[in-house]
């Protein structure tokens, strides 16, 4: 399946206490044992993945798995962020029960963002809590997934609404899963990579500038070592903040504006990496604004996430229509829209805004 | 509404570093500002409470709240272990997202163990998590639901089967709630604190014979130690244990035959104290039998258990049924069968045990 590697895979260690555990990234992870090593012991593991990744994936992991458990059952969801809702999550429930899974149960996420959400919820509260591990096929799963130990569903009234802090025992990001990413989700993944630079690293958004085409073209190495630097500055950020009190919010950059763009489409209609890509243009304006970053800063990052095959202007929802949305937003806080600004290239905040120049930069950033 | 106390408030700490609480114990706490002070600052609370608690209390706890809160919501659920469900609890869901509830809102739990349950479980998730705090009006809920961290509903296929360990804000037990319980409902409380007997302290066993009639005249003073002692021992035992890996198991002294009855006779037609408390007569004869304690004891718990209002004589379900069920269990490890058994009084251990002598347990407890 995978082409001889020439790499050992990379590690990031996430350091949680007693919820301390391992991103592992490399091709052909999927086949290999060691992957798989060290996990809690149980008698059974069920893999949840969805309809879109089954086919492709679901049959090598089974059978890495049957090593290591005696039993190794399958929920295989429908595709798409339509399906993140309490009536999917609870076909993971019912296969659970069906089977007579107990405590110990480790639960494995095989695909994007959707099925780690729900897989991650599933498994901090099936009896209150029991093992998971993310294994995350999409790029933007790899590097935004794989820290922070966020889960959820969505409710009618609101994205995300319902989830848990929860943390995996492991990560396992096998680069050769991407690919089969649509050249549209490798773009969406690319812009929470991007992301890192502007509000953490400029060293690392000068790597990106340089890598863009190796990472378009999918080169292993290049996606290790993006995939392991996100990680690690997500790591970082929230290791000093795992419950989303404060300095963590900064890794929102461009997902104030992004939010209100997928909210006022309608979910699905952009992708979430579009969506961000986009806010984040929106938030850099901002931040020039602010007076925080000069208007070549901006024009570089802007120029970049379009080389990423992101678009760079926002749907003309009309201005208030934006605002009404981004007050609605959970990270709102008694109606008052919080941003993330980039301060110095490198360095982002958190902060409030005049409405009249969030306008302007709805203004110009939109058509 | 109530009578001027004599008494100022007992109090018990939970340790839980930075998840500690105060456990507030007294008759009149729902009225006294002080009860509710120094709670995580919000512009909304939430009150959750049924429609059987909610004509006695909500409007006295909604009065104390205003003073705090801008904003205090309700939501009144049907009142019923048969709607420990999702669909009930998406209606607290509904009504924080409906109000535009954000992640700082405060929830209360107004109620006995299903309503605590049910606000503990949609506070763990909201938003992945808000401050709530407990008031619970059952006997039951104020000595098991005080202490442990422990919220879920039920599943279709188990019960408590989906739900967080979560830690409340703090939890204040008003005794004269106790006043508008029904007897059979005091009694079903009386199991949980005479279950702290035999696996923790001969000494608080003594104390309950010798004012097992003040509990059941719903003295104050008497129901103030007996709730404050149930809390403490419990804390002892969570605080070694909060994800119950192991000691806390000891807790479930009477519930694996306990549910057991509950399960086989459909949930609802006993009540869980009066299921425990039948539970433990059939425990006890199983640790007699195992050596960990003599007839005399086992006659002096029974005799106990009985003066509480209690059943001690289990359903003819068959001695077949009842193993099946408890191989079923939620702490059932590979299908075998964990028992609590007291070693000797004020000494609980979890084990395993011969099933023949189960099934002579069951032949002399069950007609």
């Amino acid at each position: 399946m995978s082409a001889p590697r020439s790499e050992p895979p990379q590690q990031v260690r996430i350091a949680l206490g007693d919820r301390s555990y391992h991103i592992r990234i490399g091709a052909g992870l999927l086949d290999e044992a060691a992957s798989w090593d060290a996990l809690p012991p149980a008698a059974a593991a069920l893999v949840v993945t969805n309809t879109t990744v089954a086919p492709l994936y679901l049959e090598r992991l089974r059978a890495a798995l049957t090593t290591r458990y005696r039993a190794v059952f399958d929920v295989v969801l429908p595709d798409g962020e339509e399906y993140k809702d309490w009536a999917t999550l609870n076909r993971i429930f019912d296969a659970l029960l069906s089977h007579g899974c107990d405590r110990k149960t480790v639960l494995f996420a095989l695909g994007g963002g959707v099925v780690g959400d729900m897989a991650g919820f599933a498994a901090a509260s099936y009896m209150r809590g029991v093992p998971f591990v993310q294994v995350p096929t999409t790029l933007l799963a790899q590097v935004d997934s794989s820290v922070g130990g966020k889960t959820a569903i969505n409710h009618p009234l609101g994205k995300n609404m319902i989830g848990a802090f929860y943390q995996p025992a492991r990560v396992v990001c096998d680069l050769d899963t991407l690919r089969t990413l649509p050249a549209r989700e490798l773009s969406a993944g690319l812009a929470e990579v991007i992301k890192y630079g502007p509000i953490a690293d400029p060293a690392f958004l000068d790597w990106i500038e340089a890598n863009i085409d190796a990472l378009l073209a999918r080169e292993p190495q290049a996606l290790a070592h993006a995939v392991k630097r996100s990680c690690e500055i997500k790591a970082e950020v929230v290791g000093q903040d795992e419950r989303e009190s404060g300095l963590r919010a900064i890794l929102n950059f461009g997902h104030t504006f992004g939010h209100a763009i997928e909210a006022g489409l309608g979910y699905g209609e952009w992708l979430h990496g579009e969506a961000v890509g986009c806010g984040m243009v929106m938030a850099l304006r901002l931040s020039q604004r602010l007076g925080g970053v000069d208007a070549a800063f901006v024009q570089r990052v802007t120029a970049l996430i379009a080389r990423a095959g992101l678009p760079t202007v926002g749907p003309a929802l009309g201005a208030e229509r934006y605002l009404e949305l981004m007050r609605v937003d959970k990270k709102a806080e008694a109606g008052e829209i919080r941003f993330v600004v980039i301060e110095r290239p490198g360095q982002a905040a958190v902060r409030a805004a005049p409405d009249d120049q969030v306008r302007e930069v709805l203004a110009e950033s939109t058509r």
